[in-house]
């Protein structure tokens, strides 16, 4: 039988599915929790998981090596934004210390046609970002931690990611196998 | 400022993504029921309402008119993969009265890397496709109803979808409309 499937070429799948798909989960989980807070904390959780083996592929994907500084780790992540979601953020927002820096989207793929009811004005929609980003940035041995600081889903002109680096993690693997 | 991002141009997100957030979607589920028949059933109904939206990116995208018969009707469902998931299953093992075929996948992104553990063998972790199906055909007044006959998950070496025309529906818009 020949090879069916362009999978293994593209490697994509439409975005719009993933929007409905990823709509359906956060449904769930506000059917699940009561507390609006528990669906933000569930969300980033998933995010988490999602974002330690997402790394992996994007390491492979890019070649990439050690992050030089927080800026080379901020245009890393643009540009797993862009592998990922199909989407460039712009970087910007750099705090003075160069340990904090905004991602601002214009379109966000997660909240593409959503519209939040008003008894969920307290969800953090696309919170799994926050976790996968955390969860990424964990398995290279950086704490990191993040969270909306605007959102078009709120009103916001544009959609905000803050990213805050908070500390280097010891190595996970020997030095000697770096 | 500029336009930022190529989401408007590709549409698509990466496919692993979209496998580890649907792997998250079942996964919440399969914490919320204690029967995996109800976890089938609600993957089932999440495709649904998937469908119903989807459906008109389909028809928007391919300019699809109405399905002479169900061969017809079959091309369209193999090329609607093509366009969401990124595969083209084989369209396969029509029945005599022509009312059932078949879509062989050699690969599934919503499976991709995908192992069922022991408890888990009764789960169609697919089953979203299923309601999909037959959300997306209900809006084009088609009862179609579909099943997994063979499966990458539970060992068989392809996973076979089963597409049985139940009906046709009576027209949503009045005749002179049409």
């Amino acid at each position: 039988m020949s090879r069916q499937g362009t999978r293994l070429d593209t490697k994509n799948v439409n975005s719009e599915l993933f929007t409905l798909t990823y709509g359906a989960l956060v449904s769930q989980l506000m059917k699940d929790y009561t507390n609006v807070e528990d669906v933000n904390k569930q969300l980033e959780r998933m995010g988490y998981n999602i974002g330690i083996r997402l790394i992996e592929d994007f390491l492979a994907r890019t070649g990439s090596g050690r992050c030089y500084d927080f800026r080379d780790t901020a245009d890393k992540i643009q540009m797993g934004f862009r592998i990922f979601l199909g989407v460039t953020p712009t970087i910007t927002n750099w705090s003075s210390a160069g340990d904090e820096f905004s991602l601002q989207f214009e379109s966000n793929p997660l909240t593409e046609f959503i519209e939040l009811p008003d008894h969920c004005l307290n969800l953090k929609y696309a919170n799994v970002l926050t976790g996968v980003l955390r969860g990424a940035c964990e398995m290279v041995q950086m704490e990191v931690t993040s969270w909306f600081a605007q959102d078009q889903l709120k009103g916001d002109t544009v959609t905000e990611l803050r990213v805050k680096f908070v500390k280097r993690l010891e190595d996970a693997i020997p030095a000697g196998e770096d």
